[in-house]
């Protein structure tokens, strides 16, 4: 049974229909939607798409870049899409933050909504209205923070979903319980990720909590001068590792917050056991906790984070399992850290 | 004496000096400022603008354009700048609307000032956080709505200024006075160009006039939902004549208006008598107001104007002078009135 809920952010609303079925996507749009989608989800997809006009990209995140949006762009000129067009992005999330970020700047602004294919697009990437794209190994170097006028979660297209990319999403939910949902996270220590692969009220009373702990979130902070900052728990040496190693997002930031919980251990800020049951959910979630990486080279990276303001960089830290918060480091000691750590 | 005026937006706010003097830029930017500006402008002005780090792009429309953005962001990384930097648009509309945009999608966002070195940029271009960049013959098709933190005119970067880019400025104060201030138009009736280079305070007496008129038009409708669209007037076919024939925008917009008071003229909503007072006044400020064009392509251009929906275009046509509406006319209706009037 499909459920609704419009959440009210500071510059704009989002509906989010979970349990949705994607036939009902013109009652979603309001004028002429245009699919946005990649070849992978199209190839899986075509029967529930043949409906609609579909721009189909190249799959996979070595796509997220300003040439994609380039060639978007000019799709949509051929098709003479204006601002009574809604672009509906159908993927993950290098598909949601490239439709967003070409949404937001094409005519300078046309309507824009997200059917998520995946467990990390569902609970993360389609919402707060994050988009962008990457410059060669920097993140969502250039985007805009703009909210979809809807998501729709169909839990059907997960189905076709490789068994590596449903892990993936796992990575966003642990973010989620550990730094705002103690609850969650003793939720996801008694269970495994087939349990709620077998289980579609499992799944989705899962997704529903965590659409509804990030909106929470970005409704209090729509644009991260504050609290939203904390949904990047893992990500700052997440972003550094996942493109210089090609690594999965999942996998990155689930490194990424072995590590912020190691340096929070190591500034005495975090007991040592809370740590050991994190990186324990991490690896009950077949997600990875360590790499060997080039010290040196990440490093570099973090410096160009957008979390850094001159030479402090904003570092999301486990205090308590459920509760995180923002420390100012400073770049040479977030080096030494990193040598300390690893 | 130096003049402030903070004008408060829907979305932000804006700070404009007016006969400020760019020696003070510290003191209107907060943090590390960074300037763009283009190789003319460069050139002309470097004993000022040599105390800050600059990024110097190549002049001309034909530069506005995705590429000239990549380059810049690819400086802006090469610079390390991050959120605490404040981008310095220096120049013509064309490093405004460069600037800007790029000033709005850089890790989602940095602060963005501008320091507008000709009359058209001063009185409209640097006004009212419309940004972008063309694609092909398309003026402006992917950009974002934005406001600068401040604009600052200062008058004696327009001494350099080619008497061609002087005369191009005109044409939007015109525009300011056909849409919306009567008594400017018959002010303006009473002058002449040279009149106004050559009396500082005149000139600056027009100018914040104009200032006032668009930021209150910007205040009441910033994202052009409605009366902001009477900035239109002269840009429908102007913007799809300019890059065509590679016009100035003041000669293309003049060329526009000219032509929508004569579509106004045709349709009973303006007598021919206004009509002449507003082609005798570009004309005494040395604009053009006709040009042999192919009607065909200049019609399918408009096609593709951000003021069309669907199959209507949201035509700014005058009622009378210092008074103009918007009427939506139908595209086949439109090319059909086109062939009436030349």
């Amino acid at each position: 049974m499909m459920q609704q809920t419009t959440y009210t952010f500071s510059s704009a609303s989002s509906t989010i229909y979970t349990d949705a079925d994607i036939a009902c996507l013109p009652e979603w749009v309001s004028g002429k939607p245009i699919i946005v989608t990649d070849e992978q989800v199209f190839a899986a997809q075509q029967h529930k798409l043949a409906a609609w006009p579909c721009i189909v990209l190249p799959a996979g995140e070595q796509h997220k870049t300003a040439a994609t949006v380039d060639h978007l762009i000019n799709q949509l000129v051929a098709m003479q899409a204006d601002r009574s067009t809604t672009l509906v992005g159908v993927g993950g999330g290098v598909i949601t933050d490239i439709t967003g970020y070409a949404a937001s700047i094409y005519m300078r602004g046309i309507p824009v909504g997200f059917v998520p294919t995946t467990i990390l697009a569902m609970v993360d990437a389609a919402i707060g209205g994050k988009n962008g794209v990457d410059l060669g190994l920097y993140k969502n170097l250039v985007g805009t923070i703009r909210q979809p006028g809807f998501i729709a979660c169909d839990l059907s297209l997960l189905q076709s979903l490789p068994r590596e990319q449903w892990i993936n999403g796992f990575a966003e939910i642990i973010k989620h319980a550990c730094i705002r949902d103690a609850d969650m996270f003793a939720v996801l220590e008694q269970h495994t990720p087939d349990d709620f692969r077998n289980n579609h009220d499992l799944l989705l009373q899962l997704i529903n909590r965590n659409i509804a702990l990030k909106c929470s979130i970005v409704q209090q902070d729509e644009f991260e001068k504050g609290d939203r900052k904390l949904l990047n728990f893992g990500h700052t040496i997440g972003h550094a590792i996942e493109n210089t190693y090609g690594l999965l997002h999942g996998h990155a930031i689930s490194i990424g917050m072995a590590a912020a919980c190691r340096i929070a251990e190591e500034m005495n800020n975090f007991y040592s056991t809370a740590k050991d049951r994190v990186i324990a959910l991490l690896q009950r979630y077949e997600l990875p906790v360590s790499l060997s990486f080039d010290k040196k080279q990440v490093g570099d990276m973090v410096l160009m984070d957008k979390k850094r303001t001159g030479d402090i960089i904003h570092f999301i830290l486990p205090e308590t399992i459920g509760h995180a918060v923002i420390r100012p480091i400073g770049t040479d000691q977030f080096r030494d850290l990193l040598t300390q750590i690893f």
